[in-house]
């Protein structure tokens, strides 16, 4: 089992954003930028291309109010989105918040963020969601 | 107009790899990698999010064929994809076959690549494409 399956069956904790059938949503606890949220499948694909016809078309749909919250809440110009796919063997779709196009460079030292701050900033993307 | 309209509508030469009544795909012009390709919607959306939900629920599912041709042509263990958006203000996806994260890093220098190069890659893309 990925260590992305024991978040969502909620063997090790994390920072929830959101969930539906098929996908859940959490923050990065190595973020590039306060917000950084993965968006990943329920079901355990390795790859994010493999996923399967109704997960393709449904995902950047469930993305999008994350992002937009994402978005409110975070001073930036734009949401960043990629898929690397090079670590955890479970699809999953970075989203952040971008201002300069270095904020979506993941070989930039990430950030260390209090549990507090973690919180905060989760508390508040799920206060601007709306589906 | 953007230059990616003109693009589209053949006003500016492209080394296209594919399209249907939605999208558009073809070779970036300044690649991270060799292979590396974009895919547009045909309509004029600034904001990547700010598809409508045909756009979203489809995109991914147009890009996948893409990204299986380039695999099979390009040595990489997977194909990255990134939204950025700063620049032109018309939505695209980054399709880049990557091999570390590095080759996703869009701080990097951009490859030069003779029209000989690029047409050659765009002609194995295609000859390995299958909708």
């Amino acid at each position: 089992m990925t260590i992305f399956s024991r978040i969502i069956k909620g063997e090790i904790p994390c920072y929830k954003i959101a969930e539906n059938d098929l996908f859940f949503a959490f923050l990065d606890i190595h973020p590039l930028v306060k917000g950084h949220t993965l968006v990943i499948p329920k079901r355990e694909v390795d790859y994010f291309l493999d996923m399967n016809d109704e997960e393709l078309s449904q995902i950047l749909l469930f993305a999008r109010p994350i992002a937009r919250a994402i978005r409110q809440v975070i001073p930036c110009e734009r949401i960043g989105m990629s898929v690397v796919g090079l670590e955890v063997p479970h699809a999953h779709l970075h989203l952040v918040p971008i201002r300069t196009i270095d904020d979506l460079n993941f070989t930039r030292p990430k950030l260390q963020l209090s549990e507090e701050e973690m919180k905060q900033v989760q508390q508040q993307i799920i206060a601007h969601l709306s589906f």
